[in-house]
C-alpha cells in the first residue's frame, strides 16, 4: 500500500527519514508491503516543496546537503516551490501522514503544536519526534486525533528509535505499568561514564562531550536535566496515565557532581546515573529527575556512554528494561518511520 | 470484542493464563476492548472440559489447585467433561483461538505439532509457549497458518513474556536484523552469577539452583545448553530468516567451568555468560551456544541471576537490548495473553 507523506521540518531528522525511505525502499515494499510517496516538504529555513507525484529523494538530499534551499529543486513540472508556511502547505497537500520534525520549544511547544492540530483537524495522521507538543499537550493532541479518526504517534520523542512506546503498546499490552525509571539523556550519561571509567572531573568530561558533539556549546538543557525532564513528563502522561506539567517534576542535574563523589560511590559498589523516574501510586503520578547512586546489579547501572535505557515496572512481567541509542540522525529518522509503519499496519 | 479460547495443556502455564484472564478481566475489557470466553480445556492428565458458555475460571483453578481433574467440574449444564483427546476437542469446539501449552519434546515436537496443525487447518489461530514445534517446524506451521488465514504466534517460546518477537515485529519493523545474542537460560545464568558474586564452585552453585527450584533434578537440558539451543534455533528461523535444525548449532554448556575460570575472567575485567548467538552473513545463518567471556560494558554482562536478555543487532538502530524474566507461571501465561491480544488487534 502506498502512503502519501508530508514533512514539516527537514533538518537532520527529516533528512535521516528521507535517506531511510530511499535506501530501504525495496525492503519496505517486499517485507512490509509499504510504499512511501513524499509529496510535500515545508521547512522554515529551506522553503516549501509541493510535488503531488512524489519528490526525487536523492535530488532533494543532494540539494540540502549542498546547503541549497528547496527552491533549487530542478525537476520542472514535478514539483512546485513556494514561500508557503507549513500551515498553508497542510491545506494544499493530499498527504495522509504528516511527519512533524521541527525544533523543540519546551516552553510553548510552538509552532509545532499548531501544525499538529491543523493536520489532525484535516484528518491526517501525525507522527512526531518533537518533545514540545508531546510534553505540553499530549492528552489534547491524542484526543483530537481520536475525534478525527487518525493517529498521533510520538515514538521519537523519548529515546529516538529505541521503541519504548511500541514496547508498551504491543509487547507489554495487558500489563499495568506502575513505574518507569530511565537513563534518558545520552550526554549526561557520557559525562558520568567518563568521570567513572577515566577518572575525569566534571569540567573536562563536559569539554570532551562538547568536542565530540554530544553536548551543545550551552550544555544547560542536558546537564541540568531539562531534556530528561521533558521526557519524564511524556513517559508519565503516556505510560502511566498522568497529567503532569513540566513544573510538577522535581529536577536536579549533574553539574554539581565531582570526581570525588563518583569515586566515593564506586568504593561502595554504586554508580552515579542521572535518572528520570515516574511512579503511579494511589492513583497519582509523581516524577523526578535527579542523579542517583545505583547498585551495579541494577539493569540501568551497566548502561555506559551515550546510550539510553528505560526500565518499566509492570504487574505481570515485573521489571522489563530496554537499552539502545537515544539520539542520532538515522535513529530518530527511524523513529518517525516506525510510527509511519504503525499507521500502515492500521 | 469477545474471543472464544480453547486451551490444550493446563499445567503451570495454562493455570497462569487462566489466573490472568480472571484477575485482569475488567482491565482488559476497559483498556483493550478485549473479552475472553474460555470454552474448552484439554489436558492429557486432567481430562477435557467443553463449556460453550464459558468456564467458571475460579472454580476450575480451585479444582486443579486441589489436585482434581476436570471431571470434577461441578457446574451441571454449563460444561461437559469427557475423556476426549485434544484432537477430538478441536473438532468439537468453536474456539477461534487455541492456546497450546503442553510439554516440550525437543526431539519430535509431538504431540504438540499435531495439535497445532489440526487447529490451523480448522481455521483457528494458534498461540504457543511450546519450544518443540517452534524449533522444529516453524516455517511449515507459519505457512500453514497463512494458507488458512490465521495467525501462528510463539512469543512464549524464548523468553517467556519478555516480548522479543513483538519487539522485532512492531518497534523494530523496518530494520534488518543481522545478529542476535542473548542470555536465554535463567538457570545457567543464576549458577554463573553465584559462582562470581559468592565465589561458589560449580557443584554447590548447581545444588543451590536445584534447591531453589531453578534447576531440575536432572539439570542436563539447562547446564549443557540444550534449552538455549532450542531457543537459538527459534530466534534464527524467526528473526534472521534461517532454516536451521537443532543439529546445525554448535553447543557447549557450563558444566566444565570452574570457580578458577570465573575468577581468572574477573581479574581480566570479563564475565562468563552462556551466550546463544545467531548471525546472518552472506545470506547464511550460523548459530551457537557456548560460554563466553564478555567485557563488563556489554549490555549482557550486567544481567545477573535468573534473568534473560537479548541483544539484536540492526541496520538502522544499531544494538537494541531487552532484559526481563525468562520463565515463571504468570510471565509465561502473560506471553500467551500477549499473543492472544495481538490476534485481537488483528
Amino acid at each position: 500500500m502506498e502512503h502519501k507523506i508530508g514533512l514539516i521540518g527537514c533538518g537532520t531528522v527529516g533528512q535521516g527519514l528521507l535517506q531511510i525511505l530511499h535506501e530501504k525502499k525495496d525492503y519496505l515494499r517486499d517485507v512490509h508491503g509499504f510504499e512511501a510517496r513524499v509529496v510535500a516538504i515545508s521547512d522554515k529555513l529551506k522553503g516549501t516543496l509541493l510535488a503531488p507525484d512524489g519528490i526525487d529523494i536523492p535530488a532533494v538530499l543532494a540539494m540540502l546537503g549542498a546547503g541549497q534551499g528547496l527552491a533549487a529543486y530542478p525537476h520542472a513540472g514535478r514539483g512546485r516551490t513556494e514561500p508557503l508556511d507549513p500551515l498553508d502547505m497542510l491545506e494544499r497537500t493530499d498527504a495522509g501522514i504528516i511527519a512533524e520534525m521541527t525544533y523543540t520549544d519546551i516552553k510553548t511547544g510552538e509552532p509545532a503544536t499548531g501544525y499538529i492540530k491543523k493536520a489532525l483537524r484535516l484528518g491526517k495522521h501525525v507522527v512526531t519526534s518533537n518533545k514540545g507538543p508531546a510534553a505540553l499537550h499530549y492528552r489534547e493532541l491524542r484526543d483530537l486525533a481520536r475525534q478525527n479518526g487518525v493517529q498521533f504517534r510520538i515514538e521519537g520523542t523519548v529515546m529516538s528509535g529505541t521503541p519504548v512506546f511500541h514496547l508498551a503498546e504491543a509487547g507489554l499490552a495487558g500489563n499495568t505499568i506502575t513505574e518507569v525509571q530511565g537513563i534518558l539523556n545520552g550526554t549526561t550519561n557520557f559525562i558520568l561514564s567518563k568521570m567513572e571509567t577515566e577518572g575525569m572531573d566534571y569540567g573536562p568530561a563536559l569539554a570532551l562531550a562538547q568536542k565530540l558533539g554530544y553536548a551543545e556549546a550551552d550544555p544547560t538543557a542536558d546537564v541540568e536535566g531539562f531534556d530528561a525532564l521533558a521526557k519524564v513528563v511524556i513517559l508519565s502522561n503516556v505510560l502511566l496515565g498522568g497529567s503532569l506539567k513540566t513544573s510538577d517534576v522535581a529536577r536536579q542535574g549533574i553539574s554539581a557532581i565531582t570526581k570525588a563523589d563518583v569515586e566515593a560511590a564506586k568504593a561502595k559498589g554504586l554508580r552515579y546515573k542521572l535518572i528520570g523516574r515516574a511512579k503511579l501510586e494511589g492513583g497519582a503520578v509523581t516524577a523526578s529527575v535527579s542523579p542517583r547512586m545505583l547498585p551495579l546489579a541494577d539493569p540501568l547501572a551497566g548502561v555506559m556512554g551515550a546510550q539510553n535505557a528505560l526500565s518499566l515496572q509492570t504487574d505481570l512481567m515485573g521489571k522489563i528494561t530496554i537499552q539502545g541509542a537515544g539520539a542520532g540522525k538515522i535513529e530518530t529518522g527511524f523513529a518517525i518511520l516506525s510510527d509511519i509503519l504503525a499507521v500502515h499496519r492500521g
